[in-house]
Formats: C-alpha cells, structure tokens, sequence
C-alpha cells in the first residue's frame, strides 16, 4: 500500500487525523515520556537590529526528528526604529507565534470533539509604548500593554458555539498560556563554551 | 545629497544608527505620543496545523507605516504532531520572536552605551509537555515549563560586562517582558463583522 492510499483512509477532521490524534493520547496515558518535547533554535545576529534564525529539529515522543527542511526566520525593525526592514520584528513575530498557535488550538480540538471547521480568518493587534523599551519612563511596561486577538470562523455552529471554540482554543494554546498564564522559568546565560 | 552620502556621515554603532536613537529619545520626552505604537498582522487558516501570516504595517510616531514589503510567515506542526511541516511550528516561532527580541535589545543599548559588538550567536530551548495541550492532565502547565536562552558575544570586554549587556537586553526587551513581566492584558473575541 502506498503513502497515497494509506492517505485516503485517514479520517481527516479540519485536516487534522483525529484516529492518529487519539492513539497518540493513549499512548501518552501509557508512557508520559512521549508527551516530553523540547524544542530549539539557533540565532545569528547579522547587523543592527537585523538577526537571523534556524530551526532545524526538535525532541519528542523520545527521539530527535529533524524538520523536512531547516526554517529560516528573519527579524529586523523598520526604518522608522532604525533598521532595515528586512523582516518583521521581534514584537511582529510574537503575534504570529500567538494568533499561530490559538489558531492550531482551535483547529485540533474542534477536530477531536467532532467541530467541522470551514475557514479561520483573523486579526491580531498590540499597543506598545517605546518608553518602555527607551528606558524613558519607568512606570510605562516595556512589553504589550494589550494584545487582542479578532477571530471569524466559518463552522455551522452557533456564535456562541464558536466563542466556546475559542475559548477552547486559548485553553489548550502552548502559546497563549506561556505568555499568559505565568507559569514559565526563563533562564538567559552567557554561553562561555 | 543623495541617500549614499547622507549614510556615509550617519555614525553607526552596532549597525545602529546612535545619533538617531539619541534624537528619538528626545523628540519622545518632548512628545510621548510619538512612543505609542500598535503592531499589527492577519492570519489565514490554510489546513490541520498550517496557518499564514501577513505583516504589512504598523502604527507609531503618530502615523501608519507600510513596511518595505508584506512579510509573510508559515506555521505549521511535523508529521509527528500531525501536520505536514510547512513551516516552523507556533512554539518555535515563540523562541524567535524571544530571541530576536533580547537579541536587537542587547544590540541597541550596547550602541546606546558605547559597546561596540562584533557578534551575537545564540541559541534557545524549552521544554513542553504535551500532556497540557492535550488536555490529559490538569497539574502539567500547557504552555512552555522553561525556556533557556544562551547567547555568545564577540565583544572587547570582560565576560562580566557581557553578563550585565545580557541583563540590560532582557530588561529592555519587549518580547521578553510581554512573556516574562505578566503585565500586558489579552483579549481573544468571536469577531462578527
């Protein structure tokens, strides 16, 4: 049997192959280990506020998968804040990562409690003031004051089923919960090796 | 004077044009208007994990900006999370936004305060359990347990002085404090336009 015909036997939920998804968590009801990730990237500084990164592979289900091809990901601020505009900044990254993740969230447990999902369109803002990384002010935050995140979503289901969908989504959102939910040690060393 | 000559006469620590930031600095404490910004992208659900951001402007010194070109960013999750790999996964893109973050930080107020750098490789790791994504148990935290920054720097200076440019780039980084500092609210709502 082929990839190709293995592939039309999945039962694709939101594309999502929720028989996979289920014996993945009896698995890990088995064997926690398999639930432990680690994930990792690598950074190259290029030039002002220009850096480069890789992301090659990652660590899970007890074993370390390489990505079908390196990721590349540039960063840089606009000329505005003094840089090239060779990418979208650092503040631009973290809505990505966020509105990313809450959207996958949605995505795959609307797939395991059976939620056909048509189509996910969103919108994502954050008000920042410069004070706060310019070292002007000491009471204004350096981070986002606010960040709000605007979802449609295209599912015969009611409004409120779809406001349940998101708050589905930021529950279970590896994201949203490290930005939000304060339970994350941080560790920055200076690397001597 | 063409645009050549002008940056020829620009001094550039780091890359960073420092005369600029200094005269920023100062055009904020007359006006701190000029400080609010708001950053802002959309998203499109494309299938199972894959999602695809565009950042194409943003608000700030009163006005809206277009950057140079729409960026655009994938996410996506590896087959053994059942995606298809198009793109580095949510979690990893929070690691960029971070590092990139810390990164042009260090860089911006190294130029600020005279050290010149002549480079930054980093890199960065955390630890997931996915048994919080997938709801199976209550007591694992969903989002990241800890993430490790390590960074090297190529600069004349002590590995002290290093440690302490490392400090100053997380205390100023707004990446980092919208993940690490817990004071920027969120809101995530059904949009029904």
């Amino acid at each position: 049997m082929t990839a190709q015909t293995a592939r039309v036997h999945e039962r694709l939920v939101n594309g999502v192959a929720v028989d996979k998804l289920y014996a993945t968590i009896d698995a890990i009801k088995e064997d926690p280990e398999i639930a432990k990730f680690n994930f990792r990237i690598t950074n190259q500084w290029i030039n002002g506020g220009h850096n480069h990164t890789t992301v090659k592979d990652f660590y899970g289900a007890k074993q370390t998968h390489k990505h079908v091809k390196p990721f590349e990901l540039d960063a840089d601020e606009p000329p505005l804040l003094l840089g090239e505009d060779k990418g979208a900044n650092p503040v631009e990254h973290l809505l990505n990562a966020l509105v990313s993740c809450v959207t996958s969230s949605i995505v795959y447990h609307g797939a395991a409690t059976g939620i056909e999902i048509k189509g996910i369109q969103s919108r994502v803002e954050g008000d920042l003031d410069l004070r706060g990384f310019l070292g002007i002010s000491k009471t204004v935050p350096v981070g986002y004051q606010e960040i709000r995140l605007f979802f449609k979503i295209d599912a015969d289901i009611t409004d409120e089923e779809k406001e349940d969908l998101i708050d589905l989504g930021k529950k279970y959102s590896p994201v949203f919960n490290t930005v939000f939910a304060n339970k994350t040690s941080v560790v920055a060393l200076l690397d001597k090796e």
